[in-house]
């Protein structure tokens, strides 16, 4: 069971690394992260380099597509070759899955139209451009395409993935082999529960952050 | 704020991700990679490689060390150089913190004797012989060390962390930023919670992955 994971510039590590920490311990899993070129790509914040073994151009199929997200998304939606390579893997998966912002890339491969779909919260409208129908959901799956919601939820999404390739019972047992037994020390984890200030206080980061 | 994560062969990935995700967003962090060599480190898995941009020779202090784990922790607490260097750092930082095993690096180092501390939970007597006094919480804070659970508790741990050092807001602000809500599929990520199966599954799993 070949896992692919394109990288980009500027993509978020989370979203690639959730995914691959539950998926890669399924049985029978191979994992290659890979990238138009193969070499290592950079997170936003330029700290974290991730190694593509692989060029995009050097695999024709897949058995799962995780897309991750990040600020570099912005540019990534245009590069034809990554969009064009997407929609190829599409036609040859058992599933094809986002986190947080890839849903972005999905769209821009056309494979979102009409569907109902997720992205990080702060990016519905612009998924809505691809024609997808977006909701607050963290997890959504509509046929063989399941996207996420942001950065941390492709935790979430992959054990449900690992779920329907291997069953509740092998979830389980990676569940508690990463020992997901989250515990956040508080509840702010989506718009609904945040306050205003908290709000702000993330622009500021963001501001930063770009 | 300098941040250090210390990499070494057949680390856990998510260990040393969940943490950078939170942490890197902190106002004024600069995150640094490092390892005893400047190079790429592969996971236990072989399929991720996050490159060490600096050598930890290069590094004389730290604000906050995160020490990840893996099953490289084998090997790695033999080695003189890095726990040499972890042992350094712990006397330059303000917050020395471990994800999963690498709470058994700060062993290594003496940074646990008499202290309470935890790691992934089938590794509580490893811990106990570097003096430490093992438990089953999620995120142990004794005086500037802060040691988390299993692998995903690293990011629980960072946000505890980030609250520490920028206070609740920055860190509600942080949690939104990267959407933790988490809505795991299965309540399966405790071995209390665990039934035999699911146990007997996973080492089936990780017999294969070693």
């Amino acid at each position: 069971m070949l896992i692919a994971i394109p990288l980009f510039d500027r993509f978020t590590a989370l979203d690639a690394v959730g995914p691959y920490e539950v998926l890669s311990r399924l049985p029978g899993a191979e994992v290659v992260f890979c990238g138009t070129d193969a070499r290592p790509y950079r997170t936003e914040t330029k700290a974290l380099a991730i190694t593509a073994d692989r060029m995009l151009a050097d695999i024709d199929r897949c058995d799962v597509l995780v897309v991750p997200g990040g600020y570099g998304t912005r540019e990534s939606v245009h590069d034809d070759v990554l969009v064009g390579w997407i929609g190829r893997m599409h036609h040859t998966t058992t599933w094809t899955t986002s986190v947080c912002t890839g849903s972005l890339l999905l769209g821009a491969a056309g494979l979102l139209d009409g569907l109902e779909a997720t992205t990080h919260w702060a990016y519905y409208e612009e998924l809505a451009k691809y024609g997808a129908r977006p909701t607050s959901r963290r997890v959504v799956e509509e046929g063989k395409i399941v996207t996420a919601a942001g950065v941390s939820a492709g935790i979430d999404m992959a054990l449900t993935l690992a779920a329907r390739i291997a069953g509740d019972e092998v979830a389980k047992a990676i569940q508690l082999g990463i020992e997901y037994d989250p515990q956040p020390p508080f509840d702010a984890g989506a718009p609904d529960k945040a306050n205003p200030e908290t709000l702000s206080l993330l622009r500021q980061l963001v501001t930063q952050a770009r």
